[in-house]
């Protein structure tokens, strides 16, 4: 195991925030971007379940800790220039999307022409 | 279809970009994360290959230009709150990562530890 930690390598914005791609483990799915900070990062470390950081808001945040879709962390990855994160979870319940939808990358966008299709309730 | 186009919905950050997920199509794996604006969106659409656009060098990208890496594009979603992509693509070469990756996110954090594991190269 190496000395360094994600804490040592880990490039923050602007905001202090960096991205975290959340992606189910078994399916593969991607659902969703959210935001996290060192705090929030530690954490996850700490509960194995998502925490962002809302600015907006500016508060924590539980993936989950209202509807009870909580993302149970399985896996966690930096990428090669220090500025992503990728999160592997076991995603809890109907899904990640305030919407009821299992991703939150439902809208998909006809190549043609850049409307979305429809049926995807967009 | 949508009379709707995803120019109409895109949030773009105070840079004028958005970040886009990009994912291999067939292996369901996650390749990197970049970012696009509207004319890069544009340029992926009609080429259908991805091309970012990097505020730093204030030019566009065509991802694979150089290594021949390119990604062709099958898929393009925008996400709930329109303010994150996700692009699933046919992965050419040896990967997405300039480090010669298939992916970009291979540095594995430990969860007990917050450290690297090694067999990642980190």
């Amino acid at each position: 195991m190496s000395k360094k930690t994600v804490f040592n390598d880990l490039k923050l914005n602007e905001k202090g925030l960096i991205p975290a791609i959340i992606q189910d483990y078994s399916t593969k799915d991607v659902l969703m971007l959210a935001y996290m900070n060192v705090e929030s990062i530690k954490k996850t470390l700490k509960d194995r379940k998502t925490w962002f950081y809302s600015r907006s808001r500016d508060k924590f945040w539980l993936k989950g800790e209202t509807s009870g879709n909580i993302q149970a962390v399985r896996e966690i990855y930096l990428d090669c220039d220090n500025d992503t994160l990728l999160v592997k979870v076991d995603q809890k319940g109907s899904g990640a999307c305030h919407t009821g939808d299992w991703s939150c990358f439902f809208k998909n966008v006809d190549l043609e022409s850049g409307r979305f299709n429809d049926e995807d309730h967009s």
